[in-house]
This record gives C-alpha cells, structure tokens and sequence, in this order.
C-alpha cells in the first residue's frame, strides 16, 4: 500500500491552509499545470483591473492617468510591496535589470576587473555578463566558473558576484546569507537573480546582507507573459551606485528636462525609460495575491509537493530510467523538481497531451514547477500515473517529436 | 469674416478621407485632445484584443501560447509591420533601445570615440549618452552642441551622431536624408529618435539611408501606456553590429541554453529579455489601425490641421502674448505645434479644466498635438476659442496651480 495513495492526498489538501488560493486563479478544465516557474497561472482578478486600466485609465483618462491613475508611481508602488519599501523597483526585463545592477556594483568597484558567476546559470545572466565585459574594451573580464568552485574564486580580483538563488534547471537553492558572508568577506559584492525564487521561497534580502538582486514578474508573482520584471539595491548603496542606463526615469526631476543627467537619490535612480502601464496592472494583481498567503505556508506546502512528487516517482516510474536532478533535501530545493530521462524530450510532449504540462531543458531534464498557490496534492498523483502511462506505452516514440520546437 | 470659420472646418471634415477613423477610437464625451503625441487615444479594437490575450491565450493557453499563440515571434511580426521586413523590433522601452543603438553603431566605429547630439533633444536621448560615456572609462565622450552647431562638429573623431526626427518641443523636422548623408560623408553613423515622427509624418528611412533608429509605441502608433518601443538596424549593419545588451533573447539559439552568447544572426540580436506581451497585444492593435491608413493623407491632413491651429491661434489670440515656437513652413514642421506663453502652466491647466487637453514642456511652453487619425478641423476652432477664453478670463491665474506638478 502507497503511503501517498489518492485518499492520503485529498486529505493533505482538505487540510491544506492554501487550499483557497486555487479558486483565485483560472485554468483549463482538467489541465495538471506544472510549469508555474515559467509562467505563472491567471489570476482571476487581472481580467478586470487590466480591463479598467484599458478602458477608464487609458481610454477616459489619457495622458492624465500618468498622475490621476498613478501610473507614474506604479514601479515603486509595486516594489514597496515585493521588498522593503525603498530598496526596489519593478522595470523592464529581467535581462535589463541584470546590466543595471551587475553595472551599479561595478560602479562601487571601480578598482576590480571581474564579475564572476558559475557556468550552467541561466543563459541571460552569463550573456550580460559577457556583453559589458565585450564592451568595457579590456577593462573588465565575465568569467564563470564550476559551481563548486565559486567560493574560491573570490579574490580581490573579483567585483561582482553573479549567482541564481534557486537555480533554473535543478532547483537547487544557494545558501543567500552564507555565500554573500563569504563574499563580502573578499570585498565581492553580490547580485542575486531571484527569478526561481522570489514567491516560491522565503527571500530575506536584509537579513542576507544582500547587495544587488534582479527577477521576474512572469513565475511565481504570476504578472503574466513578458511581466515587467524588477531591481533591488540595497540602501546603503543607493546614493553611491551609478546607473549606466541612465534614462529619464531615473533622473532626480524627469520633467524638468534638463540637459545633463542627475541621478534620482533613491531605488528610483534604477528606472530608465517609461513604465509599461498595462503589463504594471496585471503584475499588481499578481503581487497582491500573493501578499494575501503566508510566506512560511507557501515554503511549507512547496517542500511537502516536493517531497510527494518525488515519493511517486519512486514508487510509480523507477524502472523506467528517470534520474532525479534536483536535491532531494528540503533546505537545498526550490519550488520546482527536475529529472533527467534520455527521452525527456519525447516524455515531455506525450505528457502535454495528455493534460499534464511541466517543461523541458536541453540536452535531457524535465522540469516540474509545484506551485503551491494553486496545485493540490492529488495533482502530484495524477501527474506521476501520466508519466507512467507516457512510459508504458512508449508514447514518446512519435514522429511529430522528432525534430524538437525551437522553443521548449 | 474668417476664413476658418465653423462652417468652413465643417466642409474640411466632410471632404475628409481620414475621417472615418475617428470612429476607431474612444474617447470621453466631448474632450478635445490635443495630446496625441505624448499618449496616443486607445483604438476602439484593443480591449477585445487584450482581452484575448489575458484570458485565452495566458489563462487558457500558459505556457504553450509561446508558440501557439506566437508570442514569441512578436518583436519580429510587428516590426515587419512597422518597416522593411527584417530591420525593425518591437522590445524594451526607447531609452533602452537607444542604448542598444549608439553602443551598436559604436561597435562599428572602434577608432572613433565621440557620440554627438544637440543640446535640448529630449532629455533621454542626453542621458543615455552620458550614461555610456561615464560607464566607458573616458574612451567614449557624449557632447552636445547647439543645433545650428551640429553639422559642423562631425569630424574624424565623432563615431555616432544621435538626432530626433522631430524635436519634442518645437516640432521641427530634421531632414534625415540630407543630415544622414552629411554624417556618412564624415564617416559619422546616425542614430535616429523617431518618437514624434513614426506614424506622423512619413519616414523613409531606407530612402534616406539610415543606419539606426529607435522610437515609441505609445505616441502616434497608438499603443497604450509605455507601450514597448522599437528599434530599426540596417541590414548592412547587422552582422558587425554587437548587442551590448546580449541577453537571451537575442542568442541566436535563444533556448539551447548555451553558456555562451552568440548573436542571432539578423535583427533579433537587438533583442534583449522577455518581450512584454500584453503589451505587444496592444500595440499590435495601433499598429495595425495605422497601417490602414494612407501615410501621405496623414502627413497632408497633419500640416493643414496646424496651419488651421496657427491661422486660428492668429486670428482669435493675437494680443494675448503667445509666440509661435514651431516652424510655420509646412516641410519643416511635425505633428504638433507649440507656442511660448509666461503663463503657459497655468494655461494649460486651465485648458484642461475647459476639456481641452494639450501638454506643457518647461519653461513656458505649451504644447498641442495634432493627431490626423483622430482630430476634427473644428477641433481646432473650439480648441482655440477656450485659449481665448481661458485668457481673458485670466483663468491661468488661479492658487491651485501656483505649485507645477512634478509630472507635466
């Protein structure tokens, strides 16, 4: 007999604290969705507020709804919610936001040449890594290292320390307070890419001692595609840090339209160009419900999917050539498990047929996002009887899967 | 007896081959507005579209409308729309793309190490040089000279020349053609600001040779509140053009997860993060609504619109201290017409409480959109009538707007 058999399951969710979230939000009939890492789920309430900024903000209020709707103020609004008030502000992309804070502690280094992070981090941190290093003609140096020997690495040689709290591909989590110790020890200081984190984990920038962080209002803050994503800086070195893309936004008088760029003094100084009203509205509404659940509950309940995803595979699949990629202690996994399986891409595409959604990563990892603010125990159930049908039946054996999309 | 009297402008908007688009639009009861060119009216199809998007293809589709609802080719697909299929993308905001633009023409020009501009372009476009010039480490220097002084400054030393099409506050028009091939003489690349010249006026920018150009989504293209922006590269530039903003987007093989960064080969390597999608909905929906239109009866009906505006202003406040800032020669003037007024805040203000909506640039000037999609020549009378009334009531003389708002 299953320890995790379908009426254990339906317990745990009857018991669930979180378990009301789940009507907040709008699915497909039937649809098992284990890609909330990648893009987050609709909030029931973003049709209508993107609705109002649509119609009444922008059709009845025009330009003066950047004062009368508050758009002006929304990528401070929306950050006092995600952090502490003042240290961050919801902008551009995430992409974006990684130049500007990866710049800002260049700015508070000006006497090292490296930013360092570790090979196999999400592609776009070690790209904008690599163009500001192809830019600074020689000055500076992006060099990426084996995640093992990202410690030792810190030399007085190193400005910047790039790293992902909860990494892309296996969700392992980076102890945040001891590496940023460690860090500033060597006078590295540390930007944080929060993208598989933030909503899913509990952060605590300050109580880490953070420097710089960037992430995305797409995953766990369910702002919707290409969401504005956000940058925070820690207080103490707003005043000193220069923003490269210095943008209207983020001089100190916006409509004073002088000539010569003054930096804004606070969080503020990191915006650039105009914010993007109505992917604002829709993150908000994102970000409120989230405030709405308890961040321990939501780690709580993360770490038990988790822990019941992985106990059904055992159980379920084990003869079947799955190799689990993700750490399976609590403290050092993020809200999304991953495994290898030499077929994974074939497996991946059977399953979305059959109503199970997750994602896959070159060359051979299935990722499962478990995102407690909207899945049920018993999905994990139903996810793993999909795997093993996929698996008894070779249905990743098809033709149609041959060539793989170019987007995964 | 005018010549612009009400039955006159009557009989233009009945002869009117644009007229119908005013329909297309929304608009409160009875406003005019003249603003046009700072934040575009919403087209009466975008709700619809939005909507779409939010609940079908996020709510129901997730993950797969990447591809199935072709998220992932909208930088490129709306681009095509905008010019030469394959120069133009659709991503980020303008003082982002602007920074991708100058450090691309910068990469092109290696031996030169100054990027030009005139003093009082919008600020932006200022800050975003000096913000490349500070984070250069002195090889690169900004410098802005007076506009009658631009010509004249390219020399061997100047990489890139950074203008705007038409200026912001007086509604010039540079003639791209012939500063364009005054720079290439030079051996000067441009990089043009289009913000209040697409979808105004026509463009031509390969007619005129140009090498780089970036512009807004939120102006004249009618896309919604910062709508994202554009950026067009000549394909002759785009091989040896290096992103500095080399994100994953722009990878040429954005989802094989390569740790290192390799340009896409044609216009998508200006291609930063995540495209904003909501966003792209809404924009697409202005862009398309353009497209229906006759470009040369947009640029003929803008011109007549303001010198109506002009004749009208002439005739109605000729004692009231207003001095024309635009050019009154139809070739050399743009979308929208300005005047310089001491009172010019309070004016506005003042217009505003009358229904008629304008803008106002520091110092003293008062800007009026003449948006030809959606404007009545009558318009222009009834606009004109409350300035009249406006000042002789001196209505701009009231203690509520001793204090200017910080946002204008």
């Amino acid at each position: 007999m299953s320890r995790w058999d379908r009426a254990a399951l339906e317990a745990l969710d009857k018991a669930d604290p979180l378990a009301a979230f789940r009507e907040q939000f709008q699915f497909p009939d039937g649809l098992i969705y284990l890609d909330g890492n990648s893009l987050g789920a609709l909030p029931r309430r973003t049709l209508a507020r993107v609705e109002q900024t649509v119609t009444q903000e922008w059709g009845e209020g025009l330009i003066t709804s950047w004062l009368g709707a508050e758009w002006i103020t929304a990528p401070r609004r929306l950050g006092d919610k995600i952090a502490e008030p003042g240290e961050l502000i919801v902008a551009d992309s995430t992409s974006v936001n990684l130049f500007k804070a990866i710049t800002a502690a260049l700015s508070l280094r000006p006497e090292r040449s490296v930013i360092l992070s570790e090979t196999g981090n999400f592609p776009t941190d070690l790209y904008m890594m690599q163009g500001i290093a192809a830019f600074s003609g020689g000055r500076i140096r992006a060099e990426a290292v084996h995640e093992d020997a990202v410690l030792d690495r810190l030399g007085d040689d190193v400005a910047v320390l790039l790293l992902t709290q909860v990494h892309y591909k296996t969700g392992a989590v980076r102890d945040m307070a001891e590496v940023t110790r460690r860090a500033h020890q060597a006078g590295v200081l540390v930007v944080w890419d929060l993208s598989h984190s933030a909503g899913a984990i509990p952060v605590g920038l300050n109580a880490a001692d953070a420097d710089f962080a960037v992430g995305c209002g797409y995953k766990f803050l369910n702002g919707g595609p290409g969401a504005p994503a956000y940058l925070f800086a820690a207080r103490r070195h707003q005043a000193q840090a220069m923003p490269v893309l210095s943008g209207w936004m983020g001089h100190a008088a916006p409509f004073a339209f002088e000539d010569c760029y003054r930096a804004a003094e606070g969080i503020e100084r990191f915006l650039c160009g105009t914010p993007p009203i109505l992917g604002m509205a829709a993150l908000e509404c994102g970000v409120d419900l989230l405030a709405e659940a308890d961040m321990a509950a939501i780690r709580a309940k993360s770490l038990q999917l988790g822990r019941v995803f992985m106990d059904l595979m055992d159980e379920h699949v084990a003869d079947h050539g799955f190799t689990l990629v993700s750490p399976r202690e609590d403290p050092r996994r993020g809200s999304h498990v991953s495994y290898a399986h030499p077929q994974g891409y074939g497996i991946m595409q059977a399953l979305k047929e059959r109503g199970v959604i997750g994602d896959f990563r070159d060359p051979d990892v299935l990722r499962f996002g478990l995102t407690p603010l909207y899945l049920r125990h018993v999905d994990m159930l139903d996810a793993v009887l999909a795997i093993r049908a996929v698996c008894e039946t070779r249905a990743w054996d098809d033709p149609r899967w041959a060539v793989r999309a170019a987007v995964t």
